[in-house]
């Protein structure tokens, strides 16, 4: 016997309750009963994008979503502007290639958020862009950006402000009308609390007025088909019935909990974390640390992977290694979703316990004291 | 308090039990337990699909799969060759328009079956076509196709035979291998007995030789990227973890009931169906009735939009209607996944109850009573 606890950055845990509530019978797509649940949905998820705009839920995960973002909106050869400091901004870049469009890259720091003022550079420098690609929390690196800043200089120009909130929907602030993103782009398995297999696209009407003379091809991902089917709160294709149905159950306990708790929760534990790893004597990779997910150096001399393998497979932990360029370099301890105090109390003393026995020199206990000095003083 | 029935063409009921394993706690799709899962499932579905060709799961709806089997394989301007003769027929022809290629349309009258011999001579007229879509069960017009036949002469050409196997995967006999079907697209929430969500594409070697040479932009849904994620036994994206876990018990339950019996349990339960309305004095819209589903002609001055709602709304039952040109003129009953001699009997009943009601001369019990006696002879 050994009890599993998933603290990797998505799938995140699902709550109990909404697995069973996933496990009712199957229904079909074109009924009433679907355009309820549909309609419902669709209501809630205004109120966690923050936006009265129209938000299209597809089946896939969140880099279909991520491509709808592409081919609705451009045609091969436009000018965009796209931000690099992660996996994920490399993925904006990849689409961005695989598309042809003319991309102008800024690229930052892997562990550091683009400066706004590099944005509005570019966007001098280049009046012709039509976008700005962005990642508003880079899972890999842990980094959180500025939207709110970056928001207010790209609403000046004709471009439109796209960001990938894949992984901070639902856990981290995102005023998608107050701060003029244009088209956001989220999933289901991170802080929306469900399981992988439906994305998310918002648009504004400055983005949507691109969609018409937009030339890349598309099908599946084509967004006027999503909209035209919405209009009778049906989907063009076989919707995602029972991840909707679940949907439906933890957007009920974001707004139960109110949607500023839930951002405050997740500030607090990642400040609670990141208070336990330094406490241990470990250093934070990302230089603007984001709320969702804590990035950690793994100290000279340990090998990174061994962390987490170990965490893994003797603690029953899962938690994520690096990627790419920070394999073995980083381990990344997740605090989104469906977390509580003691996810991060269990994975500090997870750390303490694996270090010691990769034989770096820890105070045990120390790590944690500091989290628990941190939820005394401010949960 | 009214019992609810799924007998509609997708989604189809999920067992019991099935609903209550994909309830256990989400787990990383990074991790050996993943791999090991997808390892497994993959072979079992080789079993269904009769391939020994790679297939790759999508999360998306079986549409996902249809675009990746056209993006994949192709370069603007290439010719193919597309059967249409209802609406997923009509969809490979979409995918075909909105990619750019040179579509020869062999256009057949809905409620028929595509002629091996019609194909034969599109092929000698064009021996540039690159290849052959098909669609094995017609689910709009609940024809089957000869895949056997077309199998036999597309293999001689240089062009490959992709078929949409949605509806059919896992309920009709599909000899992918001794059939030579080069790509056969298929979809998780119809045979296959799970939620909507995942998509499946089986590839030759014959066709994979095309997918260096293709020139269609694709991201999400390109091809290479599953077969080097598949390679260390991981998905390139987030995958359908818990869709995954009900995967492999529903394929489980399969090969426990044996493929070749899971097919003849879904020609039983057709040919009883077929019976059950044709005592009742109702004519079939399928010249080549397919076993996955029973398309009914709507009797002269009966609203058969009327007939489906009262079966839901009042009797609990969901059948489907008829979709664009036969909207209002056929209604179809499936007989597909889980899905079992009384399936039959209710809904036989129920188009008696029903048609009685709307005014048409129905002998009560006369189609059960056909049933009765198909499932006494043959079961």
């Amino acid at each position: 016997m050994k009890k599993r606890y998933l603290l990797a950055p998505g799938p995140t845990p699902v709550p109990e309750k909404v697995l069973l509530t996933m496990a009712q019978p199957m229904f079909h797509h074109r009924t009433p009963q679907y355009s309820k649940l549909l309609s419902e949905v669709e209501e809630k998820l205004k109120h966690v994008f923050q936006t009265r705009n129209n938000i299209f839920i597809l089946v896939s995960s969140g880099t279909g979503a991520m491509e709808s973002a592409i081919t609705n909106f451009f045609s091969p050869g436009d000018k965009v502007i796209c931000v690099r400091g992660g996996k994920f901004g490399e993925r904006w870049g990849e689409l961005c290639k695989v598309y042809n469009l003319n991309t102008v890259f800024i690229d930052i720091e892997w562990g550091t958020a683009v400066k706004p003022e590099a944005i509005e550079e570019a966007l001098k420098e280049h009046p012709d862009a039509k976008a700005v690609l962005t990642t508003h929390s880079e899972t890999s690196t842990g980094v959180v950006t500025d939207l709110e800043s970056i928001g207010k200089i790209v609403a000046r120009t004709p471009a439109i402000l796209i960001t990938d909130a894949v992984s901070s929907l639902g856990a981290l602030n995102l005023e998608t009308d107050n701060w003029n993103v244009d088209i956001v782009v989220a999933g289901s398995q991170k802080g929306l609390m469900i399981p992988s297999g439906l994305a998310f696209i918002s648009v504004s009407e400055k983005a949507w007025k691109m969609v018409e003379t937009a030339k890349l091809p598309k099908y599946y991902f084509d967004l006027r088909k999503y909209y035209k089917s919405l209009q009778k709160w049906q989907d063009p294709f076989t919707g995602g019935v029972n991840l909707l149905v679940g949907l439906k159950e933890t957007l009920q306990m974001i707004e139960e909990e109110g949607l500023q708790n839930v951002f405050e929760r997740h500030r607090k534990l990642a400040e609670a974390c990141r208070s336990g790893v330094q406490a241990i004597g470990l250093e934070l990779f990302a230089k603007q640390p984001s709320n969702v997910v804590t990035a950690v150096k793994v100290p000279e001399g340990i090998d990174g992977t061994a962390i987490t393998k170990k965490v893994r497979d003797e603690y029953g932990i899962t938690i994520a290694g690096g990627q790419a360029q920070l394999k073995g370099k980083i381990f990344r301890i997740a605090h989104m979703g469906y977390s509580d105090r003691f996810d991060m109390i269990l994975a500090i003393s997870a750390i303490e316990m694996v270090l010691t026995e990769l034989g770096y020199n820890v105070p045990l206990g120390k790590g944690v004291a500091a989290c628990e000095e941190y939820f005394l003083k401010n949960w």
